[in-house]
């Protein structure tokens, strides 16, 4: 694969535009809590490079991180660009291995320069072969959690049958088409019908509802009568427990996200689900992508060479400027988008 | 090792008595849920053999093969005898492999004889170089649930810190004792001030607490300050409810009971600890030793050569008789029992 072009023309100094977490959301971040400014762009000293951001990423973890209940990072400080990850090209280096026109996916922010050091590197984008903002989720984060979750925590067989909620979403549905691709049954749960119908013609699911409307323990009777063998679940909370109960003997739970649950102080309560797991002899794993670091690149591979041959399917849903951030978890959560959401501010 | 040396003397026939399960259970099972009965000696067919029962197991699996809600076994049928394992020996033989005076452990339930089949047998006791009655709980489903339990959901390491429920029971004490012997530090938690001692004192508890009186939070915080890695836990419950949130990231969670709930339907609520899985990357396995029996006479065989080294303490507690049967449960729940609850009627 040859290495990208030619130095983007981005014109430098010029200001830097920053999105700050200005308060503490209670429970999912709101526009409100996030206000614009401007800072000057700063100019790097030995070992660092200056990012020129291209794409922000909205990701749910953002909900997380901007909380002040530590859950797998620090909070976000108070008055500071929102943490995100983003894809971006070098503008200018003093460090040798990220030399102008490299572009990166990292954690810089919403802001339109970040001045950055290696450590803040999640991937290099040396492949130029699928769309630049790809990097912010087919190969980012959340192509890398729907594959290496599924695979360590599911541990997927052939004919094993997968439930995934969030099924439309940037994470679920990769986690369906590639439950697919390993030879599994594969039943969806998603929040819209309009989500439903894409659940089954887009993403090729053998089956989805509408945890809205659908009576879910009825359909996992139905659909699901030896067992669930694979959960992946990116809600939590009363989808959780229902599903819990139709798994099968030996079943496996990988636990992604909690976006069912908007405030965890004070810890809500539900069904008592100890028994499930010891009589189904469930192995119930929670995941963050960031341990399995190693893994990135062969999985970015796998996953660009699943597309590109045309076995999976890939949605973006693109805002344009800086401005449409604030909102943009919000409608996340609110789950407006339909695909990848991301801003574009190049 | 030589096999054992003759026949006891059992004269046959005579009736058999049985603890027949009478009324369905509500939660833990009574003394006023079976009734004393008996029947004839029944005589082996082709393929068949006679066990006299020489120790009676009372263990809290019962309460579930009682109920009417299954768990991992169908439930006991009304008016048989009631389920439960056993040693006993052999006396009547029409099949090559289980000759008269052959020990073994296994589903005989509880009665003086069981017409059985090789299915029914867990082990077949070959070796006398430790007590006969040890066969139901240090190498039966007790010391194999503790070490099959501890070494594949637990993982241990040395100097993991291992939480242990149920800390002074025939399965907690065994693994706070193989945990030392891993390398681990251990933690114990039991439900008196006198089975505090016992853990400190006898089976050598680095820890232990009474979690009816010790503020359990204040404590882990104190002696778990970088987390819990590995939570053996047999009662479930608000215990697991409170030490879910004091886990080191990683950490594994053996479910093997769920002591601390008498009635699951309907199913109580709780904390909700999908957030717990899932920022502290936990994995929570249930298990069931039953589904591991290729793996028995290895285990029993490391457990035996413990004990005879002098490296672990086994207990029992034993009544004479089967009329001490019926309360045998509740009495086991209500935590009476020092050490491993047996009946001898040999």
């Amino acid at each position: 694969m040859e290495r990208q072009q030619k130095i983007p023309e981005y014109s430098l100094p010029r200001m830097n535009r920053q999105v700050l977490l200005s308060s503490r959301p209670q429970g999912i971040p709101l526009a409100e809590n996030f206000t614009l400014d401007e800072a000057a762009v700063p100019a790097p000293a030995d070992g660092q490079f200056l990012v020129r951001n291209i794409y922000l990423s909205v990701d749910p973890a953002q909900r997380g991180w901007a909380s002040v209940e530590a859950n797998y990072g620090t909070p976000v400080e108070l008055g500071t660009p929102m943490r995100a990850l983003t894809v971006g090209v070098v503008v200018a280096s003093r460090h040798d291995d990220y030399p102008e026109g490299l572009f990166v996916y990292g954690w810089f922010g919403w802001q339109d320069y970040c001045l950055a050091s290696p450590e803040l590197v999640v991937r290099r984008i040396d492949r130029m072969d699928i769309p630049l903002s790809f990097n912010a989720g087919l190969l980012g984060i959340n192509g890398l959690t729907a594959y290496i979750a599924l695979m360590e925590c599911g541990r997927p067989a052939a004919r094993d049958l997968v439930l995934i909620s969030t099924a439309a979403g940037a994470v679920g549905s990769l986690v369906g088409q590639i439950s697919r691709l390993k030879g599994c049954r594969t039943i969806g749960l998603t929040g819209s019908d309009e989500k439903v119908a894409r659940c089954l013609e887009h993403f090729g699911y053998d089956k989805a509802f509408n945890y809205h409307t659908a009576n879910l323990g009825e359909e996992l009777r139905r659909h699901a009568p030896d067992g669930i063998n694979i959960f992946f679940d990116n809600t939590g909370g009363s989808i959780l427990d229902r599903s819990l109960r139709y798994m099968a003997v030996g079943g496996r739970i990988a636990q992604c996200g909690t976006a069912a649950t908007a405030q965890w102080n004070p810890v809500p309560t539900g069904l008592r689900n100890e028994r499930e797991v010891l009589t189904r002899r469930l192995r119930w794993s929670g995941f963050v992508v960031f341990d399995h670091a190693a893994e990135f690149e062969n999985v970015a591979t796998i996953l660009a060479n699943w597309y590109l041959a045309g076995d999976i399917v890939y949605d973006e849903d693109i805002s344009n400027g800086l401005e449409s951030a604030p909102g943009a978890l919000s409608e996340l959560y609110a789950g407006k988008n339909q695909g990848k959401r991301l801003i574009f501010i190049g």
